[in-house]
């Protein structure tokens, strides 16, 4: 259609050479061993929080980035309605960190926040150069995403205490990889300067 | 996440041959000169509405492929329910082929529905080879999307009364062109033949 | 590797707002109706050869966007060789507008050129925003590449006498879909200022 | 162009459910610390030697994927004369695992083989399902490979001893992951059956 071949952007977004990216924090966690990652998972919760509306505070966008879970018939809002209902495990994490208006979201398919999904074009139009990763599997789809990311070019930071994985080397062997082979800033979230990484550079 | 790695399908997914593509008819119209658009397309979203039933009946897969038109905050139900609002141009198209319980959806950022979306991995899960495309506008969005499924090797029907352009012109020509340079089969809707499209090849 | 990870570019790449990109012109010509293609062809490469020298003389870069032609085991140059034996159709075309020193080039599978390619990754390292698209077939792979190119946001322009196809009217309904849609220049080569193409926005 | 678009392979090309990748084996190695890397990679090449010999003789299709340096104007085969100099560093891989006529290859522009390159439609047309990659490094090219190829369906086999790294802690814990999160198959390469693997499933 005409209009959407513009690729108009909403009123309210505004640019950002930083974005704060959430990955697959509205979780049910119904799979095997998920106990295992809760309970990392629930420190890094709180902590994400507070990172959360350090951002907020800034005017960092913030952009969930969430996997659909195999079903495409659903969208990101009954994604939140499920993760609340009682009995799931995941909830502690998603009532804790549930989007609010004004927050992007983009549902992917697979590990890779990247793959086959308009993310990249999300942040060219928010003219997004750097990215705070956060979220879970450290792993799994945070790194496979920070892999894409690197690739496409952006500057990383994945702050330690604001991701989470099954165990504790799974977690470490991953930070170690993202600031060797990518780069990436991995100190704590405490220490993210957001004047800093918003000045013109 | 281990669980969304899996890809596990929906329980609810079937795998079919063939699937029915609707594109951006929640729509609405917001833009110079759509009143040309809509006259063509008022007739067409009859005879659309017609093709859906008759795939329902097949238990073919309907699959609105709709833009986002710059809105990253806001799913496919807030815009449905956005173009259902009285004053809305597209309404009346909007509230003719609305999607039903059991449709699927792909939000898609710019005109190609495989660009930048999980398009084709669900076409995978699904496992479908030849897609029916529908909707509007022919030269626009329904082009580009057929050349997209062209390159990756889909067989096309794109039934010329069941898309709509804002000039005759336009959506005649690109007919033409679907024809002879992807081999699709451009017959008036009501010369589908769904048991012929689900036949094991 | 790590100094592939860097993607540092040659010391011989310059940047630059512009890049003329060449369509398909080395082809051997090997399929049916091609007589008719040569014939539209033959004298479009006469301007070409003039354009490109002009972007030459204003250091734009030229890239070839060439078809593999299905052979995935052989490379650019030796298409090249093939295309310039005795007996070949495309031969006079090869002949004329065969790449030289300093030209890039990229390998095709499909007809967009920027489909499983790394063509977008190239325009970004000379952070090209404008291409000029010539070549061949005006209404396949050039407007296919011109769709590709227009939803990454680059500008087009494609002179009408530097790109053919097999019959006139699929060449003009084309050059009218790019002006229309996606507001491309289709002016003849010779009005098309360099300076002013490459004068900073 | 029309017999471009049908893609059309090679009359030599023959269908195999399992291909032998050789990832970033022709490189110069011209960048810091390459020496450890060069330690590793030696004793890995005579196994990979084998392997693809072994391959060869199940008529395996062999694909090189290899990175092109940022070297846009030159092509795989000047890669390996250059790589084939005295006093370059890789030398003796390049030396020892240079392609025979009938190979594959694929050169891409980042670390992963799938992204920006024709790999994935090379695999589509070969209908191959299982990947053995090999090369290096395990961590940075082989792992972004194996990414990219399990979000995309292939079952993997990377042999331990078929791929190497700077650092054994690198090599290893890349391993581990390949096991934990997608099932690869790391055991040596000695053990691989290919008789098994080209068993109809």
């Amino acid at each position: 259609m005409p209009s959407s071949s513009t690729g108009v952007c909403d009123p309210a977004d505004l640019t950002s050479p930083v974005a704060l990216v959430l990955i697959d924090v509205i979780n049910s966690l119904e799979f095997p061993n998920a106990e295992a990652l809760l309970k990392q998972a629930l420190p890094m919760s709180l902590r994400l929080q507070a990172l959360r509306a350090a951002a907020r505070r800034h005017d960092v966008p913030i952009i969930y980035v969430n996997d659909n879970f195999g079903r495409w018939r659903s969208d990101f809002r009954s994604q939140i309605d499920d993760c609340l209902q009682p009995d799931v495990l995941g909830r502690p994490i998603a009532e804790r960190l549930k989007p609010e208006e004004g927050d992007y979201f983009i549902l992917k398919p697979m590990h890779s926040g990247f793959y086959l999904t308009p993310l990249e074009l999300l942040l060219a139009r928010l003219e997004t150069k750097t990215l705070i990763l956060t979220g879970m599997a450290t792993n799994i789809c945070v790194f496979l995403t920070a892999n894409d990311a690197h690739m496409r070019g952006f500057r990383l930071v994945v702050p330690a205490d604001c991701c989470a994985a099954e165990s504790e080397a799974d977690h470490q062997f991953t930070l170690e990889q993202l600031e060797k082979v990518m780069q990436a800033d991995t100190g704590p979230s405490t220490e993210i300067d957001f004047e800093k990484l918003l000045a013109p550079a």
